[in-house]
């Protein structure tokens, strides 16, 4: 069996136009995946969607350092360009773009894309800064690019709603898409800090997902917000989560908080709780 | 004599975008002159500018709300489409981009695009919120039309460099211009607050630019900065200006501050002071 093609990588801003240049010339639709690598099952199946909605795709691959706190992850996350070129060329992807930290910050950067509102609860409470870090990548990898589309994975629902409204509220000429979550069979949401849990600690994290479930459930049953959302905390806790940032029902578009009683209309269920080295993140809709 | 055809205006992003499609597509470089109108000699020689670098010139008229302080002229602010027209189609631009408020910014709107360090002295520190108005609004602009390349007066140049260095930052594929300061014949810039001068006011308003010239002789003289800075400012005020916001020389690109003895390379001298009802800027390279 012969083996994929090796994926063509281009590192500069000038290199990723030259290349998207040439394929819009040709009258090409193009899609844009970004990603902080460490490709899963989940990134693949978004890659596919791209392929669905536009000739070509480009994969970035940045582990963004504005978007980690000063006590997360960043030096930890895991990085395998090598893997993660060989799985995106297998899934159809024509070309990936990873740029250096100092590429994308030299040094008298300055700018910052912030967005009231939507990224203000939950994440955005948990971890300050963040989503003005994803802003201000996001509008950059498209700035750069110049996509027609980019796809986002719903997973980091939060944050695909906070792209949603920066790409509107700044007329950057691109489609977003959101593309489904990928889970294991046992329900845990697809994650590159899944890597972060024990044996033990793994088979306890589908709880995560369970308990959207059953808390989806009552809600759809008419059960009030308040009530479903203080024994999702609690199944979880119990679950042996260690902390749990938030589990709540929320408007789906701007994330605004719902009344305590049962929902009116449809609602997002979001969670976010942290299991050994890992803050696992969730979400479902109702 | 004919008179000049009529400018065509469009409103929406959407019969913007396809103008400047059809022209891209056609091969032509497409400048943009961003405006809040009441235009002004020093506009329409940013328009020749602009037609000199490319086939087709935009000109966008929006007298934007989020950069005027609570306190400050938006209200009465001049408002003259029709006369802005008529100058625009004279001195050679293609069309007339004017949206509404509402247009530029729907009920939602959240988003907001910061530049730390140049935007923060000077203007930037007396009108809080100022930079981050014109840094979101001219992002925007910039994304809805998409030119080649895009000019802005000297005239403003704190707000010149700040867009510089969003531009830069974002990655917003425009090369921007700037164009040098359209004076009266007796110094003073022109400028659309020059309205609110009353006669008397308008006969000491030319110290501005006199004080400026002053100043930056004696600067190239090897005068220390910090005593040129007093003397500008005191003659200012002996002018029968009743408030100097700030008379300074910077450092040009990102307006830091300089020591307080001899200039050692280039600067560039900036003031903003109060006259009447009209605040007055100037600036002056060294």
């Amino acid at each position: 069996m012969p083996s994929d093609p090796p994926l063509p990588i281009v590192r500069t801003v000038a290199d990723l136009r030259a290349r998207v240049a040439a394929w819009k010339g040709a009258g090409e639709r193009i899609a844009l995946v970004p990603t902080m690598g460490a490709l899963h099952e989940g990134h693949l199946s978004l890659i596919r969607l791209a392929r669905a909605n536009a000739a070509r795709v480009v994969a970035s691959l940045f582990v963004n350092p504005t978007q980690f706190g000063p006590n997360e992850d960043f030096a930890a996350y895991p990085r395998d360009e090598t893997r993660d070129a060989a799985l995106l060329a297998k899934a159809g992807c024509d070309l990936l773009y990873a740029p250096g930290v100092t590429d994308m910050y030299p040094e008298r950067f300055a700018t910052a894309v912030t967005v009231r509102g939507v990224s203000e609860p939950l994440d955005g409470a948990a971890r300050p800064g963040h989503f003005t870090g994803v802003a201000t990548v996001v509008a950059k990898l498209l700035l750069q690019c110049g996509p027609d589309v980019a796809v986002f994975g719903e997973k980091d629902y939060q944050q695909l709603q906070v792209i949603r409204r920066l790409v509107v509220d700044l007329d950057i000429p691109v489609e977003v898409l959101g593309g489904p979550t990928a889970r294991a069979q046992d329900g845990l949401a697809l994650s590159s800090r899944n890597a972060y849990l024990t044996p033990e600690q793994r088979r306890a994290a589908p709880e995560l997902y369970a308990t959207l479930q059953a808390a989806a459930a009552r809600l759809r049953a008419g059960e009030p917000v308040a009530d479903v959302e203080v024994a999702a905390r609690d199944r979880l806790m119990a679950a042996g989560f260690q902390r749990v940032d938030y589990v709540e029902a929320r408007r789906p578009d701007d994330l605004a908080r719902l009344g305590p009683g049962p929902i009116e209309g449809p609602a997002r269920l979001l969670a976010a709780a942290v299991l050994g080295r890992a803050r696992l993140i969730d979400n479902l809709e109702v």
